[in-house]
């Protein structure tokens, strides 16, 4: 059913046009491979501060950052278990794999937990999550859900939440947003941000970030029972002096200062825009090849696309463009669990510019060719580019 | 003129589009970047006589390669006092700056040059030069003129060359065509190729490469007296046993050692095919902007094209499209002097595959919408991607 690899393949230069880990610059790579610093000496504790300034710039808003050495998982506990106290009310509004793992979380840690779940690749409802929020301590809910490519109207969930409960904590899963997408936390209130290092800020995976409202910050436990590495109270008082209570990945984190510079080069309403034209492109493409994106408000971290199916045309799988792709050396990803074959995803989430979508479009174009399906040559690249040149 | 520089900008990838130094894999940054290696050591040693016969294979024909730390210019300058006696007649052929330079060279060095010369741009004819051969020493020529992007007739020319004067030692600057030109010196007869590794070999530079026919070999002159460091006939004798008389630089040999493995992963044909490809669909994006290839029969290392003129669009100058490109973080060329604003020159020669060639295409178009040329937007990508998708 594959056509056979074109002979060039070899000489393909590989790309990770998966929503993270992603592409890494050579500067922030570098960076990484400094000689060992030391993360006590004056040096390491001035990058340290220096680096959650700038996270809050990425942000936007004057938020407290909490650098977490593990995933963005590992981020999400922490600020759940640092806000949250034993057994209280947890709503958790889910829609696919990733806000779907805060309500396991959260049942594991013995909170009593409300889920509000909608179909993968559906959007999720302000109003219907609003009206469980009433007698609820938290919210958990993930703004761009990976696993189906939803942007979630955080904006309008956050407000729904607040007018029934004003003292509802929002803990948002920005793990593929912050950085990407527009996010206002102050002025949506939304009280908690968690993100990480493997996404948007373009460094290695083993970094996850946590940021507070001031008010959120007010209600931080002190020595919760349900943590001690992921006590962020306790991280928080001493990141503000630059003391970490635990060793840090503090190579990964001089890496990150140099990614973090090249986001903060422009205003975030020009990065938003640019990312957003960059998925855009990436959804016009498959588009042009009779893929439609899964989520009618489509994240820009990532295009989630449907293969085409039916009317003459013989269904695709996810998995198998996914292969494709990997065929060509071009590390995408197919659906995720149950899911894996509804869907591809790919993106340009990291180290990446409008040119290198402009090359994923053509790459889409001969993985599409590769496997036999019919189209008019030139049709995903001419689209992605109207998008990118626009 | 130039339109203001568009918000994105800071966010662009920083791309090397100039024939050399070229893009390099991280790969081959990494190879480079181990623990200092010393070169008397029997892994180097091994490590040294394994990328001689890469250098080979990459060539096709069972020619000895001469490693020279130092660059074309050197391997060259190396090949040179290493085959031609004292005095003798050397037949300079030129038709752009490279080609100049080996005449000058020869002179500075008191052989008796003839000179055949031709306008930058236009191409050596193999009768005038075979004309001047007759009861020469040797000819030296350059295969691909990167200063004009034309790709001389190597096989015409050594042919005729050959045939009033089957003695002559043919000397070809092949710094831009070794790796990317269809270059076959066994059955051309052509009897010494020179490079460099910051070419089509997607190395850093500070490497040259000299390989020699074995009728060539047979040749080499004992105790040159016109040069010690490039007494190529010494070098090739220690480095068949893998000694360098003088230290080599070793961690470029291994950096070299991992792009080499790259480029030979597919047949040489394949290889010279798809750079043509990508550097046709280089011409074709400037073609579909009113530009115009210098050369009739340009090489795949580098399109050098010639902005618009005339008919009632303004004239665009080779150093406006490069500072445009410049502005984009997009490191092209302007023309070699005293050509500087006859034309400029982009390229997509070292670690580059052709979607990269895509991006570029993309990239051209923004540098000439900001230089406020008028053009139907898309036309140079649909243009480039019809070469490459084809």
């Amino acid at each position: 059913m594959t056509k056979p690899l074109a002979p060039h393949i070899p000489l393909n230069r590989p790309r990770l046009i998966a929503p993270g880990p992603v592409e890494v610059s050579p500067a922030t790579l570098l960076a990484l491979a400094q000689p060992q610093m030391h993360h006590r000496t004056p040096q390491a504790r001035a990058k340290f501060l220096e680096v959650r300034g700038k996270l809050a710039q990425l942000l936007g808003d004057s938020f407290e950052a909490v650098i977490v050495t593990g995933s963005g998982t590992a981020a999400f506990e922490g600020a759940l278990v640092s806000l949250v106290p034993a057994g209280a009310k947890v709503v958790n509004a889910s829609a696919g794999k990733f806000s779907e793992r805060w309500g396991e979380m959260a049942e594991r840690l013995g909170y009593a937990v409300v889920k509000v779940q909608k179909p993968w690749g559906e959007l999720l409802d302000a109003g219907e999550i609003a009206a469980a929020c009433k007698d609820a301590y938290a919210l958990t809910i993930t703004h761009s859900e990976t696993s189906t490519g939803a942007l979630h109207d955080l904006e309008a969930i956050a407000a729904a939440a607040k007018a029934v409960n004003p003292d509802i904590v929002i803990i948002a899963d920005c793990v593929t947003s912050y950085g990407v997408a527009e996010l206002r936390p102050g002025a949506w209130q939304v009280d908690v941000i968690v993100s990480g290092s493997q996404k948007a800020a373009a460094t290695p995976p083993g970094l996850g970030f946590v940021l507070f409202s001031p008010e959120a910050e007010s209600k931080l436990i002190k020595n919760t029972p349900k943590g001690f590495y992921l006590d962020l109270e306790r991280e928080l008082r001493g990141q503000k002096e630059a003391n970490t209570p635990q060793t840090p990945a503090i190579n990964l984190i001089y890496a990150l200062d140099v990614s973090l510079d090249r986001l903060l080069s422009v205003p975030l309403e020009v990065l938003w825009a640019e990312k957003k034209r960059q998925n855009d492109a990436l959804i016009a493409a498959g588009d042009a090849l009779g893929c439609r994106s899964w989520s009618g408000r489509p994240t820009p971290a990532v295009a989630v696309l449907v293969p085409p199916a039916g009317s003459g045309v013989k269904r695709i799988g996810g998995k198998q463009v996914a292969a494709a792709l990997a065929d060509m050396n071009q590390r995408a990803l197919p659906g995720q669990a149950p899911h894996e074959d509804t869907v591809f995803r790919i993106s340009t989430l990291g180290y990446a510019d409008r040119y290198d979508a402009l090359a994923v479009a053509g790459i889409l174009e001969d993985a599409f060719s590769a496997l036999g399906h019919p189209f008019e040559r030139g049709a995903a690249v001419s689209a992605a580019w109207r998008v990118l040149s626009n």
